[in-house]
């Protein structure tokens, strides 16, 4: 099944908000195994919409519209969907029981008479009930196509695709299945090349890569109507492609929604230890990827944040003051895990100004881990990036270090 | 103008990232006085997209394409482009250079034949150099329309945009001007009651409130061939707007991409005071906030994070492990004025779990400001939120605590 999503609603087109709704939509289609071709986003405009659903027509099965089925005059979604079908608008009952029982509970709130226009429906649909507000959706099927009709905000859509609109569209056939496998360490053209021959010769399960700031992800996906037969194919892709050269060592975990900042707290938690950090560059931003995640609880001790104003004791004590090098990190590592008791210490700074150095160059990175055992340390060369792109970057290379210290010996 | 805006990436389709760029480039076309009519995003596939273009080459005259330009087999943007105007790519010289130096730079990495592919455009173009990325850029006429093609990596996109971009499509006629006022304190709806008759007269300048976590913003905007005019026009509706009530007080800045911790740090650098945050709750993310930003470097003198692991020792000294309450954070805001011999000590956390107090609800905030003349704070609730609402409003409340301490004593 060919489908496309159409967001209607001007203030997407002046970018005052993002349209989520279509990630959403193209995110539960995707589990679904209904085909996403394209996303559109028009605005609150008769002709153009009307436009936007002859190009549906002509290209796609299933035709999902969001937005433009509020109160106010601007909403048209319903009004232009039946002129374009050459349809009437009839009141759905339901939801203009809905809408009495609303107004009558807030003696307050005017019901003007535009209100109504929530309660209609292109005739012939199937009405979708609107479990979080007073707009209520429709599906209705007309020379082929099947047209919905969700609400815009984000909160009545979710709940209207989960409730009633998914246990329409579920298939008693085939489902996507898909694993995701993230990598640290290595640039997107050289992972594609180390597996360019699976790549190539892939037609189920796919292969699609994918680069974010410092990481790259295979996304690796199968149809099937037998979750056990996908789940195997998928694992045995993913052994073919963790077999070559270091890709074992360079995927730090898998799944949609991990990261590095997770895989570390998971490895703390499984060996018992607690981690301290120190930040220089980072200036926060690692400890706030870690305290975002529920499994910090157990294992992060805390830290610090160091800074560089001459005022500033901390910064002069731990010599923070003085040129960012290994050998401060060294002392802030141990100093960090000394002070909080924390089994691990781990410090980072970098070099993000021309001015900060006499000897490194923008880019440079220095990361240091303490433990009982001693201090381990590196420098590392990212090169000329903006600011922002290089803390993130200096967030990924000291937690992988915690990372590849944490793993067990054999899987290094 | 009419313009459109085409992302290209299957991941889009899927629901794995969302159409930021989309958002991005709306805002800035708004902010020029070009009218974008449509958002499209379609997948890595050369059919697909040739219709998309055949369609925008119909209804546009300026057509925004993103995405599709990296080095691997499923980047087809370019290329795809030049099929369909029946041009050829050609390689352009200055980003061939720097994908030279990249590669000189970096000995670990190695350059596979389709990293040139990153250094093509498509004949006739004029190159939009990438500052932050390897990807080359263009724009290019034909037939009329004028078709852009950027990068799809947001930072990427982003500084192209501002710095190449820009300057070709500002007009030397009609602009549009705007001036955002940003307000903390008070609700969307509450705001726009208070000014509802000059919302409700609007002709021009048009008002458009907006809202977003823990703030709300109003975007003034007024068409004029005269940037002086322009400016009185949209100087005497700011101050009309900021008679109202108290809404001088809670409009704590103005600008696009101001924030709170930047008017904090501003306030600082005016009264020549530093500033040191230790912080349980927010975990890292208000101290991570102000380093983002250039002017912390002078102001700011670093914190800490305090975790609780009963291990802890810095938690145990710092009380942190007792219940979070209002003594606590007033000897937390002390004690890290005291170690980083700073002017002013932050202090700041909150009930994210219903485990974690007995006397106070989910949603307490409480926040502490030490200074030489003492202590000063303040408790505060804010009712169920999910844990990363809830952190971002705790790193608003505490700044804004900040705010109104500096701010001269005759504005408060």
């Amino acid at each position: 099944m060919k489908a496309e999503i159409i967001a209607v609603g001007t203030e997407i087109l002046t970018g005052q908000i993002v349209n989520t709704n279509a990630q959403f939509l193209s995110e539960k289609c995707a589990a679904l195994g209904i085909d996403v071709y394209f996303h559109t986003a028009v605005g609150d405009n008769v002709e153009r919409l009307l436009s936007v659903l002859e190009i549906a027509r002509k290209r796609s099965d299933l035709v999902l519209l969001c937005g433009g089925l509020g109160p106010t005059e601007d909403d048209l979604t319903k009004q232009t969907l039946a002129q374009f079908l050459g349809r009437k608008l009839v009141i759905d009952s339901a939801a203009m029981e809905k809408l009495d029982a609303f107004f009558a509970g807030r003696p307050g709130r005017i019901r003007t008479p535009n209100n109504d226009r929530q309660a209609e429906l292109v005739t012939g649909s199937l009405p979708l009930p609107n479990p979080t507000g007073l707009a209520v959706g429709g599906m209705l099927e007309d020379n082929g196509v099947t047209y919905v009709v969700l609400p815009g905000p984000p909160s009545e859509l979710q709940a209207m695709f989960t409730q009633s609109l998914q246990p329409l569209l579920q298939r008693s056939g085939e489902q996507l299945y898909s694993k995701v496998l993230r990598f640290y360490g290595i640039g997107e053209s050289q992972l594609v090349t180390m597996i360019s021959d699976l790549i190539e010769q892939q037609t189920d399960p796919t292969i699609a890569p994918y680069a974010k700031i410092g990481e790259v992800t295979l996304r690796l996906s199968t149809k099937s109507s037998n979750k056990r037969q996908a789940m195997e194919r998928l694992r045995t892709l993913e052994n073919e492609i963790l077999s070559r050269e270091n890709l074992r060592e360079l995927c730090y975990g898998a799944g949609e929604d991990n990261s590095l900042a997770n895989v570390v707290l998971g490895l703390l938690e499984e060996t018992g230890q607690t981690l301290a950090v120190a930040e220089g560059l980072t200036g926060g931003l690692l400890q706030a990827s870690l305290t975002a995640l529920p499994a910090c609880t157990a294992v992060f001790a805390g830290g610090m944040v160091v800074h560089e104003p001459s005022s500033s004791r901390l910064a002069s004590e731990t010599g923070a003051c003085d040129e960012p090098s290994l050998v401060v990190m060294e002392k802030m590592a141990e100093q960090i895990r000394q002070e909080t008791g924390a089994d691990l210490g781990l410090a980072v700074t970098g070099i993000a100004r021309s001015d900060q150095s006499e000897k490194s160059p923008v880019g440079t990175l220095f990361v240091a881990l303490a433990s009982e055992a001693g201090v381990s340390s590196g420098e590392y060369f990212l090169g000329q990036r903006d600011f922002h792109t290089l803390r993130q970057i200096a967030c990924l290379v000291a937690l992988d270090k915690v990372r590849r210290t944490l793993l067990p010996a054999n899987s290094k």
